[in-house]
């Protein structure tokens, strides 16, 4: 097989490559590739780079996505372009994204319970008149402290070290104890440290948040994009890819718990303590992001009738998925509700503790796939709906993941305003500002409840009337020019077409439609909702009135609408923390009636409906 | 480091080592070593192999075990002879000694009930009003059957193969369930299938039942020498090895657990099975055994104050041990008693059933250590005499292991007569010939009661007068020649030496005052005992009235004395094939109070008393 050379520049990285691979491959293998938003399908056109030696013809998918001056300057698709001879690569936004995470947090109080405690004891000497096994002059010893478990165990991991351990450390140890498993036996006086990681793995970024398990004190945040991004950025693309690539279920797996031991070696750097300090990691995840990060295959999540393999709670030894924290901790999993609503959404509920609200409550949990839970007390239902990618900026003309560069809100009050993360020239408009802009046109008339521009001559607003001349000519329709070409980072103007807006309303038809089924399958009507809670980045980070005013959340419900930072992250935390309140999300996660979007009658009809918008 | 090369005869199998290895080395390295008495510490004379070409000069240790002549014609030790030069050597036992195992048993009734049970069952399919998760449904149809049970867990390997087995059996599955733990789940109907094997793992031979688990039936019985006895003879010199040789105790427990994957190889084939129709392993063994089994360092067993690292009984994955059954199924060892009263010891006690019987019983399982039990299911006690290696010959003159070659049985009752196990001319002497000789020197009144030979001129006894030729002048005491070099198969005179005599007093010595004190421990007196069971192939092998004769047992008991054949392998099966007797052997072990002799008051005049002869 050939090999070939190629060099990324800025950087001068430089890389051997076997003859057709593509550029994709090899950024993924020197570890530049993390942001392929389509999983490399040629689908998004998201992985400009500039072929600056070794150009050749571009392909199809290029010219799909590319102007003929891009193709001419030679920018191409890193997914769509294959390596055959030596090349000098330009990437065109080479530093990783540094993305905003949500890590601020409104907790509630809860008691502290571990699930695995520490005993210092000083063990008995053997002597000739009592022959007691070192085992059982340890549990004697246990018992003594009151620490009296019938028919206590021991893996053989721990029973082999056992007597060299006793012996080094003069008969002082600390004896790691879960319920009836002695998990580990220590020299000395350890019982002061006992810390965890609690993980919130979303589809798009991994949040770990290290925490002192006796304390309850949170000693660090870490966070990181899920590198199984660059095999597909959203659910279905990486189901695809696990079940269709040679070893595909084992990539993704190794990238996310790969991913999570390099955050946890980042937090006990940070925190000066070391990772075998660590007993706990605690987990909440999308159904996909679970069963991925467990190595169980998601095929069956993927097609009807999209069921999980497994949705139980479940506690696994770290070393059963490579997680290198102390042999002796325990991985503490949170259970799915169904299919499409996974642990992610049992630590929202755990965190947000709905099953105890007299009212009720509408909680959101917006991504690419929008998780909605109704209910109170006495009854909670819940439900997935596919919002797609457009809340994430993917499949957006202008789109991207709510990262440097990003447009995050736009204002129209006092003409047109925006405001860019890390401020400097914008490169595109993340979901949040997606809604300001349309929200913005549904309140100035430039669209009709079809989300159709009007053309420009047919504007009346005021407000329209001044933004006119932003409406250009854009495949054949209008679309609107947010950000002039000489204005961007990149030098290509950052525009809202035609197509985003019926990409935002499919997104926003879908929640909408998730909401009002849930309701009749409730039983009642807008006013009988008393709070909406917003959960999640997204929901963070969106403007409540211009949700509304698009007809994402009812208008009725504008003013009690309330955001509740990142609830599966807190949740995550509160089940590390508390053995109780992990036992009691179990609890939860069955007392949550699912209803399956797909299968409910007239679905279809009032998707389309929701899709509209209400003008006024 | 120079390699050089040594071939083996007959069978010109040729080894390339680094010079400087040992010849005992290079033939354990090549699978023709399995017999090294007292473990390659040029104790024992027994490795003798001739020098054919590449002969060097004789070591002290040569010396000491060899005659001039023997000298003269190349005989050199294997563990004393190093490789310098290119050698060819011929083996002098080059077939693997076949051992005579005692496989006959006498079995008592119990109940069969299986640790693990197998459950078929056809599960739901999924569907998109249920949207149940493939564990959840597998869950509903165990209920349905009956066995249901709360909190049901299954490991991560289980619930990753569990999509694929439900989708390509088409939802019909056996699945394996172990108390609250699904171990597996396969596909079709197999319930017909739950093979196990039990293990009865000794110092010196290895047995191992292959038992159908559903029918309690005896496929097939195999059994092989301990490969550990190349590393030492007895448990002493293997502790030793253990601890002080590199990778000692891995290498110990990796020559077990391979034995025993080849065991189980070798009764599959026989039985027309295959091992993944495995899903049960017991095993008893004495507590060094035990512990290397385990991977347990048995450090602490040979030094005072001899505790064990654990007696607890334990189940524990096979995976654990390297032993390749089924994953799904699980190896169940029997508790230990203390020490030196290993879980061959409780494994005996459960198949005779001490603790249920009324009248006082001796139960004794003689080898190079004695276990004794004295009780009824009033009190059980045990010790331990450390025996020596005397009744597996040993430290004999003529000495051999229950092997071919061996004689067996020696009679003076019409002359001298002896049998010889295999037939053909005799190699040596096993432990229950040497009984034999000594009891008829006893009642020949040919050595006095302190062992010592009396001169030939003393004798009285007419039928000692008949043999009064076979007394030579050995090492300037005497011996009696058993066999004449002419008749052997090495042409070496087989003999019994005053040393041999006053090795037997040692150990029937032992033996003996174990008995004597535990009789002190209980406060009974010999008649009070009405029943004495020997266990073990020793014990099946020797002739009563001899160890009566020598003082080895009471003579007021020899009509109360009963074989009861391989008992601690009838123990291992027992507790196989029902998880009653498994639980039950745990409290067996834990209601036997241990005595240490070493530590018993006045045991050393107990021992000495008990050396010593009652002549009539």
């Amino acid at each position: 097989m050939k090999e070939v050379r190629i060099v990324f520049q800025p950087g001068e990285i430089s890389v051997p490559v076997a003859a057709g691979t593509t550029i994709m491959e090899a950024m993924n293998r020197s570890g530049l590739g993390e942001d392929f938003p389509c999983g490399g399908r040629g689908k998004c056109g998201k992985c400009r780079v500039k072929v600056r030696e070794g150009r050749e013809d571009f392909t199809a998918i290029d010219e799909d996505h590319l102007t003929a001056q891009e193709l001419a300057e030679g920018v191409r698709l890193a997914c769509a372009t294959k390596i055959n001879r030596d090349m000098m690569i330009e990437i065109q936004s080479p530093k990783k994204l540094q993305h905003h995470i949500l890590i601020d947090s409104a907790e509630r109080p809860f008691h502290i319970h571990p699930h695995l405690v520490k005993v210092f004891a000083e063990i008995a000497q053997p002597s000739l008149s009592e022959h007691k096994s070192d085992w059982q002059r340890l549990q004697e010893s246990l018992a003594g402290l009151g620490c009296s478990v019938h028919d206590l165990q021991a893996p053989l991991s721990v029973l082999r070290r056992l007597p060299d351990t006793l012996r080094e450390s003069a008969n002082r140890v600390t004896t790691v104890v879960y319920g009836s498993q002695v998990l580990g036996v220590e020299q000395g006086d350890t019982t002061g440290t006992l810390l965890g990681m609690a993980f919130d793995i979303g589809t798009t970024t991994i949040v770990g948040y290290l925490l002192d398990l006796n304390s309850g004190k949170e000693l660090e945040v870490v966070s990181t994009l899920n590198p199984q991004a660059q095999y597909g950025g959203d659910v279905i693309s990486r189901i695809t890819f696990a079940g269709k690539e040679e070893k595909g279920l084992e990539t993704l797996h190794q990238a996310v718990t790969g991913a999570m031991n390099k955050l946890i070696g980042e937090a006990v750097d940070k925190a000066g303590v070391n990772r075998n300090q660590l007993y706990g990691i605690s987990v909440a995840a999308n159904t996909t992001m679970h069963h991925l990060f467990l190595g169980i295959t998601p095929r069956t999540i993927g097609m009807s009738p999209y069921v999980s393999a497994i949705n139980q709670g479940l506690v696994v030894a770290p070393g059963e998925l490579g997680l290198e924290i102390n042999k002796a901790g325990r991985v503490f999993v949170l259970p799915n509700i169904a299919g499409f609503v996974g642990a992610d959404t049992t630590a929202v509920l755990l965190a947000a503790e709905l099953e105890k609200r007299d009212h009720v409550t509408l909680i959101l949990d917006i991504g690419t796939n929008g998780e909605i839970v109704l209910g109170s007390k006495d009854r909670m239902v819940a439900c997935s709906a596919a919002a797609g990618p457009a809340f994430e900026g993917a499949q957006i003309t202008s789109g991207m993941r709510g990262a440097d560069g990003a447009i995050d809100h736009i204002s129209f009050d006092d003409g047109l305003s925006y405001t860019v993360i890390g401020n400097g020239r914008p490169i595109g408009i993340c979901g949040s500002a997606l809604l300001d802009g349309v929200a913005g046109f549904v309140e100035l008339g430039m669209i009709n409840k079809r989300g159709k521009f009007l053309e420009p001559e047919k504007l009346t607003h005021p407000g329209a009337l001044k933004l006119k001349d932003r409406l250009i000519k854009y495949e054949e329709t209008w679309a609107f020019q947010l950000v002039e070409a000489g204005q961007t980072r990149h030098g290509r103007p950052i525009l809202i077409t035609q197509n985003d807006i019926r990409e935002l309303q499919l997104a926003k038809g879908a929640i909408a439609a998730g909401v009002r089924i849930l309701q009749e399958a409730m039983g009642i009507v807008c006013d009988d909702i008393k709070e909406v809670l917003l959960a999640g980045a997204f929901g963070n980070y969106l403007n409540p009135h211009s949700a509304c005013v698009i007809g994402l959340i009812p208008r009725e419900l504008e003013s009690r609408i309330k955001t509740i930072g990142n609830a599966a992250g807190n949740g995550a935390k509160i089940a590390l923390l508390s053995a109780q309140e992990f036992s009691r999300a179990k609890d939860l996660a069955g007392g949550v009636s699912f209803v399956e979007l797909g299968s409910y009658p007239g679905f279809n009809t009032i998707f389309a409906q929701n899709t509209y918008f209400k003008l006024d």
